[in-house]
């Protein structure tokens, strides 16, 4: 699916890491949220609140994910799930598109 | 206005500079396109098709207008406008959150 229609898009950004992490925050016509972002090389952790999909539309990274013990290799298009409550660690090789959303956000 | 509704959002994110200036591109309800970006620090030069606003909605730049002398300065929330068939340059001081409308692709 290349585009989300009937959406809601908020205009401001969300800006992390001095702006090498970003995303727009999309709700989409079923009430599901997601992010559409950009990430740019480097070695990045995120929390979570509640569980999240991340897809990985194009770009190169590793992912360690809780309470694993090895980094695992992302090659998009290619997604990855991450429990709420909880930390992921990213190391970003190339720029990356993602879309993360959040099911329970519904 | 903080958000769009109704809209269609291109999944995958528009990518110059090395990642350094990314955008998703939006199209309204009333068929306006626009695209919500990110520009880091740097020095950029674009091209325009037809005239474009950029509403920079945070973030501190200079810009030289097509024909100018003198280089703009710029601090979000502030608006600048592009005629069509041109270069404009660009030197970002700040992460800069930014809506490129498209007036003739209505």
């Amino acid at each position: 699916m290349g585009q989300f229609e009937q959406a809601t898009v908020q205009k401001k950004a969300n800006i992390y890491y001095d702006g090498k992490v970003t995303s727009r925050t999309v709700t989409l016509q079923d009430g599901l949220k997601v992010t559409l972002g950009i990430m740019l090389p480097g070695v990045y952790e995120f929390g979570t609140e509640g569980p999240e999909t991340m897809e990985i539309l194009s770009g190169e990274l590793k992912v360690r994910l809780p309470g694993a013990e090895v980094w695992q290799e992302i090659k998009g298009p290619e997604t990855f799930h991450v429990p709420g409550n909880s930390k992921f660690a990213l190391e970003v090789f190339t720029v990356t598109d993602y879309c993360c959303s959040y099911p329970d956000k519904l």
